[in-house]
């Protein structure tokens, strides 16, 4: 796995869309994330796009103006598509070729620019007139449980002898998730009715989860995919990863209580998991990447599969990610946001490429955009929690909001803001913009 | 949910296609189960068929031929595709149109047919000519754990003093599973390496599974499905369910059992997944529903939202249901594949309509196509253990194979064949035909 920081990384370079100067957006010419998008005011398409600043650069329209060419040119072909599926399926090659391009039809000291600047003015939308959609079609979402921090909270609450169960330091543990409904940011969450016991021996009951919960986490796409029956070396992992989004995998803490054994969380989960609607390329991440997890002195060495030397050095990824709400009695009283959760995406015991690998290692197919999520980012800090189960311990310990409500979990209304930034000594601030979503109340009631 | 059992039923009814008379062939023309195939000798493009006797009909030929009108013209121009998503997607009355024209075209006692038959006839490819393909673009695949009796006999394996967990009389337990390692019968099926643990205590090893089975499931596709926070009364879930396959849930128990906590089982299955390539419509069921399971005495009733009277009196299912087994040795000395286990689908704890509520009741969307199993069907009787951990009781008590051979587990060159059928007096009898797949040697051994 190679992260070479090359001339698009450069932090001096500024793009003539001026609203992308670094330090004054998330999408400076250093990032050029993917997305999906339609123009609010007609009957449009849904075309690909790339972010920079706030505008929208649409990238068949500069296609078919001819902007691109070698690798560029079939990358930029691949994005005539409702998805960013066909861009995802080819390779390093291509997506670098095509963000090398874009850096240069966009940066403000490039002659060439002056030539085209008028061309790739009409192909770029405000951000204020577009809708963004789910950016990738997904074929198997699969979620998975890679915080040592998470897995230690959440078993100390239902296993206090036992917190950590024996396989969590060998196996990057998993499980299958709902492909049907991953949603983009925007999309309101309707709160579940679900089977609930309230105490133990008595018969459970059909109504709204109480216990409703986010969890904040970070989703990678499969770029070209494996076939069934060939696992993936870690080596090669990278290979296979096009980018990341923010994820928010709403849970519903009663429903799962109950479900959950033996076979997992099922409907606690697959109402609802909401993701960021720009795709952050690993190319824009490739200066944020730095050393896996400190594994312990107690700990044990990853089994051999699941072992590499650059994947150890460098399959952390530097990434900052924070969770704001928004209650209805915050909205209507002007008040802004309030920060519950700010944790450290390095923090994940197991790397991307481990879990890559381990995901294809019984020689399960993955397949182009399929989302991969890292599960509950938590840290070993109590603001770096990510999710209300362990913020409030069960419930336990009330967050105080701003303008006097507590939350001990969602209640409605609430909106559930993800955000996720990368900063370095000299490197562009990049950013992920927004993973949004707002609890709906539940049928009937 | 209504099952009426129309004149398409009718046990007299014959076909002039003569390898179709009931009693000699899964496919008489009562049956009528739709399929996706190509002619073997060409590079034909995958299309629709229809199987009757030893021969399958092209569907779009014959629309083509303008033999089809009103719902069942909608229905067969649905059949124009590379799978059956399309017809699925439609609706109880148009495949009721689609069929019961089907049966109309192909049935001998008809003056129409004289005029058609030379064109149908030209329609019709010899199923040695044809190879089957994957029938359905599964989008989620999802499994159960319906069986009272699979569920205790694995729980007294792994919980002897608690082999029942208190959620599983008022919960229809269910995980979701991996879409993209679903095949078709005939598709090999290769070792999965894994992670597993020899001696608690120790370190666990990868390397290839050594525990390999089969689980002897149904599984039923979507047909019409709901939107996302719209759930599915049960009344209306027989709407949803367009007919019905055999599956085989191949697992790895030794990957399983150091995996699966807190999650649930990942990797032990995901490597592949086999499916029937005739998908049995639900009315070509009808005449064999019969009433739901029988709960004792002392089982709660389901909660409401999971009762009906209709499903109580004709949610189940009276399939029977075969694995057989043959191993290399048995294949090279011509013995015959052995019986290993004979169940009944009717044995089912939860019927499908419970089942398809039950996942929708958190509002989780059902898309046409998907697939969702029922897990291991087994009964209360040994023979009709569905799976060899059961069957062999996690190896302690082996089975004999015809030849001398006996078996704990599955071995490489091992072909499981798993088999379905109704019968019932006064009706013609229907079956599933095979879903086959041979265990292939592990990489690297």
């Amino acid at each position: 796995m190679s992260h070479t920081v090359n001339h698009t990384h450069d932090p001096r370079l500024r793009s003539w869309v001026k609203s992308s100067n670094p330090g004054q957006t998330d999408f400076p010419i250093q990032n050029l994330p993917f997305g999906v998008f339609k123009r609010r005011s007609n009957d449009d398409a849904p075309r690909v796009g790339v972010a920079i600043g706030d505008q929208i650069l649409d990238v068949r329209a500069c296609d078919k103006a001819n902007l691109f060419e070698g690798e560029a040119k079939a990358a930029a072909a691949a994005c005539e598509s409702l998805s960013l599926n066909k861009l995802m399926s080819l390779g390093e090659d291509e997506w670098s070729g095509l963000r090398s391009r874009l850096s240069l039809l966009l940066r403000e000291d490039n002659n060439e620019v002056e030539h085209h600047k008028q061309i790739i003015e009409n192909h770029l939308v405000p951000m204020t007139e577009a809708e963004m959609l789910m950016p990738v079609e997904i074929g198997d979402y699969t979620d998975f449980y890679a915080s040592l921090y998470h897995a230690t909270n959440v078993g100390s609450m239902f296993r206090p002898d036992n917190p950590l169960l024996p396989n969590y330091k060998y196996v990057p543990i998993g499980y299958h998730g709902r492909a049907s409904s991953v949603v983009v940011s925007g999309t309101g969450v309707k709160r579940p009715h679900g089977q609930t016991q309230t105490n133990e021996g008595e018969p459970p009951t059909f109504a709204p989860s109480k216990l409703l919960d986010y969890e904040m986490e970070v989703g990678f796409f499969v770029g070209p995919g494996n076939k069934l029956g060939e696992p993936v070396a870690i080596e090669r992992a990278a290979q296979h990863i096009f980018g990341l989004c923010l994820v928010n995998d709403w849970s519903a803490r009663d429903i799962q209580r109950w479900e959950y054994q033996p076979l997992g969380p099922f409907l606690a989960k697959s109402f609802a998991t909401t993701i960021s609607p720009w795709v952050v390329t690993m190319e824009a991440l490739a200066p944020f990447r730095t050393e896996a997890f400190a594994r312990t002195a107690g700990d044990p060495a990853p089994l051999a599969y699941l072992q590499s030397p650059t994947d150890q050095e460098q399959g952390g990824i530097d990434l900052t990610l924070e969770v704001c709400l928004a209650s209805r009695q915050m909205r209507e009283a002007d008040i802004p946001p309030a920060l519950l959760t700010r944790g450290n995406f390095r923090d994940m015991y197991w790397t991307i490429a481990q879990i890559l690998t381990h995901h294809a290692s019984n020689g399960c197919n993955l397949r182009t955009g399929d989302l991969i999520a890292s599960g509950t980012v938590s840290g070993s800090s109590k603001e770096s929690r990510g999710c209300l189960l362990e913020l409030t311990w069960r419930g336990t310990e009330p967050v105080q909001l701003p303008g006097g409500e507590t939350r001990r979990f969602l209640q409605d209304g609430d909106e559930v803001i993800m955000r996720g930034y990368c900063e370095r000594a000299g490197f562009a601030r990049i950013a992920f913009g927004e993973c949004r979503g707002m609890v709906l109340q539940a049928d009937g009631v």
